[in-house]
């Protein structure tokens, strides 16, 4: 469990960390939120609570909305890519349809935007393990031969990951729309 | 040229304005920008600056990029829908490709997210106008029978416009990437 340094993370004051943040962001919003606070109500100085979430966006982001790990172990694998795609596009309207999500990922990613290191590590943290998590589903479409050979995974993965999010959170559109569309454009496009 | 309420407003008098915008920009950096310093360069009133402008994001944007207007003069119409997306990709690929273009857009993007009514006017400004000049592209190859009825050409739109803002600016990924790939899955796609 532990690093290299310094002693093994105690993963149920993880736990403890994300429940209080999570019931803190409800309470208070996501710009109310100290995480001092936080600290304090789990009973651990801010030092342990900075060492594992150095900036705000990234605690919020894996309380509320899952970490990498997490990510990982969502996969749909129905056995055709428009099966998968469809529970993804679903998931996606769910998460996408509820105004206090939608609020709170434009505040996150308001914040990380604004600041090049930040935006690295909520990418690297955060962004990467989706976007893997759905190039999984594609490259075992590719291996079903569902894809052309041309088509790279990545592509994919970022075509489906990424339309919801400008739709809704930049363009402004419902999470009603397109879902569908989309999934039926990549699985005819790309095979 | 009026509006019902006040005077004309001057033409050139707004050209001034967004080419002193634009090299303020380039010399100070989009967060180093002041409006007021703006307004006495060109030797207005900062009222005169803000009733046009009333968010610096709306006005560093439009200098920098265009207005609603400009977005709709620049469309590609080479008779197919390949031709047309090899056109509009490459020119996303020249935007994107460019450092300061991709960090000016996150601090606008960022400074917009943040704000739901300064995000509802650059939606309104800046994001349908150029949306609505994509589409035009979509409902040319719909008449030339290039999309099945059944597709949304405001969703090809959407796709088109927001993949490569959504890999460079969110993502962090290269420009050279995915733009060929994207306009192949979407002629593919959708016919």
């Amino acid at each position: 469990m532990a690093g290299s340094r310094g002693r093994p993370r105690d993963a149920a004051i993880d736990q403890r960390i994300l429940a209080v943040t999570r019931e803190a962001v409800v309470r208070q919003g996501y710009r109310g939120l100290v995480m001092e606070q936080v600290a304090s109500a789990v009973g651990v100085g801010k030092q342990t609570l900075y060492r594992r979430w150095p900036r705000r966006p990234l605690l919020v982001f894996e309380a509320v909305f899952g970490g990498g790990a997490e990510a990982a172990g969502i996969l749909p694998d129905t056995g055709t890519l428009a099966g998968d795609l469809a529970a993804v596009v679903e998931a996606q309207r769910l998460l996408y349809s509820d105004p206090a999500n939608v609020e709170l990922l434009r505040g996150l990613l308001a914040d990380c935007l604004g600041e090049p290191e930040l935006l690295a590590e909520f990418q690297r943290r955060l962004v990467r393990p989706r976007l893997a998590s759905l190039e999984t589903v594609a490259r075992r479409a590719a291996d079903r031969g569902e894809l052309r050979p041309e088509i790279d995974t990545e592509f994919i993965a970022e075509l489906i990951g990424g339309f919801m999010l400008v739709h809704v959170l930049v363009y402004g559109g419902s999470a009603e729309d397109f879902g569908p569309a989309l999934a039926d454009v990549v699985v005819r496009g790309a095979r």
